[in-house]
């Protein structure tokens, strides 16, 4: 039957011949083929390459396959067929032709076990042989859901792989995965069957026209954008879909995922990517894009809690509670809303605001991704006339328009007063403006406005892609897991966070409004019953308990609070010795603890008074200063790069004289003793933090340490029980001089030692932390609950 | 007769008795009694400050002087001083009685020679005498032209300088001199007779309103100011004075000033510093907002040519041709209008722009200082509602407004989505709220609006300020200079610039309106003329000329925009070779000439790759690296500070190692080659930048040197023929191993050793620079127009 029909398509006139143009032969295999998003998009994707490319040199056949029985799933599959529409711009004629075509090429395939497969497979192979076609490749497309992945993907890799020669793409809807180990899983699993080139990772956004032509208009507008695409003319960008509907009827998914892992992680942040990432030389290159987006996911900034402010529309829980069974006082705590701030560090963005926002019952439905510059201009002339015309003191904004909306369509708006953008004029047309409508602030006719010549379907323009081999259409597994790696603590931190409850559409007015506060988000509105109640906690509301520990004061509270209060404390502690000395003498321990406070003094605490400030090492390891092992470097990296300190200031060990790694001849430990007798008055530090291991060290300074644990305040080397081996170290006498010391420590893996060190005196022999007891300054305890309480 | 006048005040029913209350007498002499400012301004301040003070314990006589003589003299003044009006809040009764009185208490003084003075000294001591009073001290106010400043001040010190125990304060009005030099003159002179406590230069904008209050608001409202009033969360400050009179009837003044020098050098100046300096813990300390002040002075980055905008109104040229009767093609250079970009790199402000502008025929008379804020909101919502209330979503600003213009008064706006201020109740008051009104695109209810209780005239509220000692209203010998050495470059730079030509009033139209590009600003229309004109220049065209010198190529131009050139053409060379290895390893020379071309890298090249780059020193002074002789430091307050290059890629030379410098046996040349050797692929920088001695040296090579003009390619310590003596540098061998070797040649002072080389060959004994010839490199000159042309 398929041989009839393959030389069918001979007769259609307007068509090349197929004998002369074959290329080979292409095998499209749609698993799930009577599923709702086959009948509603694959389908007509499909359908649509078929008229596109009939004539392009490959020939095809089209294989629906589900579960279902060959006879009902046949029924089923040609019910979907023959409702295929033409499109508009297609003449009916040719299209009719086609689409009889189309049917006659296609078939149903009941594929469950691994026999089904290789029938497949040998079917293919058997038409192919009695057509002398060659076979250019296979397309498997799993419109199934992911617990199904595993064994289909066993069986094509085991069954049905196209022979050598001819390739294979296996085209995967989302989710994938629900958290990073979740998604590393997955990903392994599928890497045990197929090659990353193989894979086709589906987000459907990136098929969506406006977002698939961000990339296309950096490139083409360079010329324009080159200047002024940076921190330096960008406000900031936004990227939001907002949508009327609720989660009703889906809460059973919903529930298990929320808005965050619903939109934001993927949608949003691949559009937001097209947006920030470097411009590759060649945006036709597929992999140059995929690299440059993925090294732009290194540049963004952790996500902490206070990054996000979620909300969840108040007739959410009751929905779960009905469609899940549950019981009447079910509470869920999935988000329906969020807004999140995303920043960057790179040069070019350092700075920007990067605004994803979701929800699902809001007041309308929109998507955009919208770039919003600095007004640079001063009008000198009064306001009347400033707001007349297209004067350099009006908004000036591009924003790719994914649809609906009061434009209704896709979009790409450019303000007049910024450029006349280059579009490609077979895709993109410039829009009639209507001067009633106001986009974001401005009438219609303050921008330019282009809209797709034909409007297509994201899934027809992926389905092309997937045909064309554009990688850079789908998500890579490296691409996938950079965006759970960044999604994954924030999901993390707020999976018991309380949700601003909002009554959904109109009514939602102001409350949901947010803004950027001290580097996170937070609601413009207190709660409405905040509002009445005038005794509400203000945020700078002292949140940690205090106490004593050792006969030293003890603060303690969960770790993110206690490390916001540990940094307030140092600058505080900073702001005070350079007002009283002229400069602060700070001497900083290695290891993990640390990381995140550096994250947060380099991030919240511009007030401190770095130009002054002295950074001293209280201990490193023997390793090259740019080792990833080295203290310093993890210091530089979290610290020292973002703030201005000096390079005057900044005195590293000296572990790495003359080349080589902590020889005693090169005689370090003088050198830094020397440099500290030179610039710390009398030696005594201002603020030495220190942390605690499980085994009692401190510093570098180790139970039973020959060196350090008494005698002169001095450089020691030292021996660590953990590789690297070597050492280098304040000793314990000469942090004992320091005017303050504060000890960080976090963690369960803390707590033996906490219990510990609570009940043994002076002993430094046996736990070297025991013997910090500044001589005549301040020893405080910064622990925190799961360290204090297990 | 003075005598009886000083009892006749015990008469007053109302007043304290003098006799008990009197703390000792006050002198006021007038200066310039009859002129100009003294009749419109002076006489009613100080009969203010006679009404504010009368009961508060000094007595008080006022001494008109003036070079006329004695009769026609004093028929002048006592005209003047019988219009003194009473202030409207004045009891109609009790003010006729006090303006009785100062007419009593004042008398005139022909103030010419040497013994008059000594005279009018006699007269005040005896009076003193007579009535038993205790001299307080002496007001001289100074209201007549600076030409008889030296004069006046010179008698006053010899002749006329109150007994011991009692002040003198000496009171001087603008211009202050016309630049640097001549106020450094000029305050030279004066400092040979008054000591800086005793001198008061009045900006008579320190005495508006709503200028004086900037401080105590900053003050009063810290709880909401202190964390939005940083670089975080303003958008930008204008101070602004437009004017709609023109210079007519004062052009021989203004022709020899021109606005910078009227209004932007000293009012808007230093409102700007009200508002960006740094709080001091009292306000009321003059000392402690002086040095506060004068402190953000220093963390201004310099004036360029592009800082600026210049107009000139059209009729200007004419009315100054007219008035100075010069010929009919005389053409002006005077602007009288200017647009100024200023920035700050202190931690507060750094990157947020400040923009001074000020001009004459304008749409407008108005005066404002503005502080813009970001938004820092996003509002979920869609706009019909963003729009209404008080959104955070809408504009964010504070505004002192001096007066004039739409309000008509001075007054402090406050946006009301920022917060309710705190205003001082007896001075301030809540003005009513006129819907009708627009202030900077948003309607007055927008915003908290307070205008005096009682609006004060700048002279009284000065006057009384000179009466209480506060010497923070005026402006300090320090001040003065640091304000002129901020602008002095910028006049000096733009003395011959063109002048954008406008009609004056409403037609301006967008014709002054002008936008920060690329550091500096630029009017956003195209000047007339150019718009017709399409093959006009565009800003990037390539203004220098190329040719060759010495057989290499040679890059020559005025030296700013050789510098930009030559910046340009270095961050090519960086991305070039970071595209190429993924670093880019520079080496930099000392000396002068390279710190613009730093400050150059440092804000406009936002693009070059820092974070691959290394950092390497040519040549090096025997000098701790701290030390300002330094060329590391230099580099480093310069450029280093500003960007971000990582730690690990900074080399300064080892020229301190042990704490003590180039000491042989420290080894420090060869620590520095082998770091080179290490870290440099083939020892070959990528840049390497070089600059030439009068005497042909280049780097730390000095002709006849030792070491390093041939031999290995090696670090080397050297002589040099001026202090500090002692310098390490790279040999010649190591620098011809570049890829590429630029030489920048700057000045007037380089044209004789330019000429010079262009003639001799390879000569590295006798010109060391003669021997710079990239074996596999490229050398390119870079010489500036004064070098080449002399």
């Amino acid at each position: 039957m398929l041989g009839r029909v393959l030389c069918a398509a001979l007769f259609v006139g307007a068509l090349q011949s197929l004998a002369e143009a074959s290329q080979g032969h292409i095998s499209v295999v749609l698993l799930g083929a009577t599923g709702d998003l086959a009948k509603k998009y694959l389908w007509q994707g499909l359908f649509q390459l078929y008229m596109d490319q009939v004539s392009n040199g490959h020939s095809f056949t089209f294989h629906g396959a589900a579960l279902t029985a060959q006879e009902p799933g046949e029924r089923l599959m040609f019910e979907v067929l023959k409702k295929l529409s033409c499109p508009p711009d297609e003449a009916p004629n040719r299209c009719a032709v086609l689409k009889d075509q189309f049917l006659k090429l296609s078939q149903y395939h009941q594929l469950s076990s691994a026999e089904n497969y290789t029938a497949l497979s040998r079917e293919i192979e058997a038409l192919l042989r009695q057509e002398g076609l060659k076979e250019a490749g296979r397309i498997f497309y799993f419109s199934v859901p992911p617990f199904a992945y595993t064994e289909i993907a066993r069986h094509i890799n085991s069954s049905c792989r196209p022979p050598p020669g001819a390739w294979l793409r296996v085209v995967l809807e989302k989710p994938f995965g629900h958290d990073l180990e979740s998604a590393q899983q997955l990903a392994a699993e599928l890497t045990g069957f197929f090659r990353e080139e193989e894979m086709y990772r589906v987000d459907h956004y990136l098929g969506k026209q406006a977002v698939a032509h961000i990339l296309p208009f950096r490139d083409q507008n360079r010329q324009f954008l080159d200047p002024i695409w940076n921190r330096h003319h960008v406000e900031r960008v936004e990227v939001v879909l907002k949508e009327t509907v609720d989660a009703k009827g889906r809460t059973s998914f919903y529930e298990q995922y929320g808005v965050i892992r619903d939109v934001l992680q993927n949608h949003l942040t691949e559009a937001l990517m097209f947006l920030i990432m470097e411009l590759p030389a060649n945006v036709s290159r597929a992999e140059e894009v995929l690299q440059h987006k993925l090294q732009s996911f290194q540049s963004l900034w952790g996500l902490e809690k206070n990054s996000a402010v979620l909300g969840q529309y108040q007739a959410y829980s009751s929905q779960a509670q009905e469609e899940l069974q549950q019981a009447q006082d079910y509470v869920s705590t999935t988000p329906t809303f969020a807004g999140v701030l995303i920043r960057s560090d790179s040069l070019r963005w350092e700075g920007v605001p990067f605004l994803l926002t979701s929800g699902k019952a809001l007041d309308e439905r929109v998507g955009y991704a919208r770039v919003l510059f600095k007004n640079r201009a001063y009008c000198t002339q009064s306001e009347t006339l400033r707001d007349a015309g297209h004067s350099q003191c009006k908004a000036k904004q591009i924003i790719f328009y994914f649809g609906h909306g009061a434009l209704n369509t896709p979009a790409v708006l450019v303000s007049r007063n910024l450029f006349r953008p280059v579009m490609p004029k077979d895709s993109w047309k410039e829009a009639v403006a209507r001067s009633d409508l106001h986009i974001f602030g401005q009438p219609l006719s303050d921008y330019y406005v282009y809209s797709p010549v034909k409007e297509r379907d994201a899934y027809s323009v992926l389905i092309s892609n997937i045909y064309h081999g554009r990688k850079d259409f789908f998500i890579t597994t490296e691409n996938l897991l950079a965006s759970w790696g960044f999604w994954t603590p924030l999901l993390d931190s707020i999976s018991h966070q309380p949700l601003r409850l909002y009554p959904g559409g109109v009514e939602n007015q102001h409350l949901l409004d947010f803004e950027m506060v001290s580097g996170g988000l937070a609601f413009t509105l207190a709660e409405p019953a905040e509002l009445l109640n005038p005794t509400r906690h203000m945020p700078s509301d002292y949140k940690a308990i205090q106490s004593k520990y050792r006969q030293s004061p003890l603060v303690s509270a969960w770790s993110e609070d206690l490390i916001s209060q540990l940094a307030s404390d140092m600058e505080e502690a900073a702001v005070r010795s350079v007002a009283r000395s002229g400069h602060f003498h700070l001497a900083l321990s290695g290891g993990s603890s640390p990381v995140i406070l550096f994250q947060r003094l380099a991030r919240h605490h511009y007030g401190f008074p770095w130009k002054h400030t002295h950074i001293w090492l209280v201990d490193e390891r023997c390793v090259p200063l740019t080792d990833s092992e080295s203290n310093f470097f993890s210091l530089h990296s979290h610290l020292l790069q973002s703030v201005r300190v000096p390079y005057f200031n900044i005195h590293p060990m000296p572990v790495h004289l003359n080349r080589r790694l902590c020889v005693e001849e090169d005689r370090g430990t003088e050198l830094y003793a020397k440099d500290i007798v030179a610039l710390v008055a009398n030696a005594s530090f201002d603020l030495v933090l220190l942390g605690v291991g499980t085994d009692g060290h401190t510093a570098s300074l180790f139970p039973r340490s020959e060196n350090g644990l008494e005698g002169a305040p001095t450089v020691v080397l030292t021996e660590s029980p953990v590789k690297p081996h070597q050492r280098m170290s304040l000793s314990l006498p000469l942090i004992n001089r320091a005017r303050q010391v504060f000890v960080l420590v976090l963690g369960k893996g803390k707590h033996d030692i906490t219990t510990l060190l609570s009940r043994v005196g002076h002993e430094p022999t046996k736990w070297p932390i025991s013997g910090v007891s500044p001589s005549s300054g301040q020893l405080v305890w910064y622990v925190d609950y799961e360290a204090l309480l297990g």
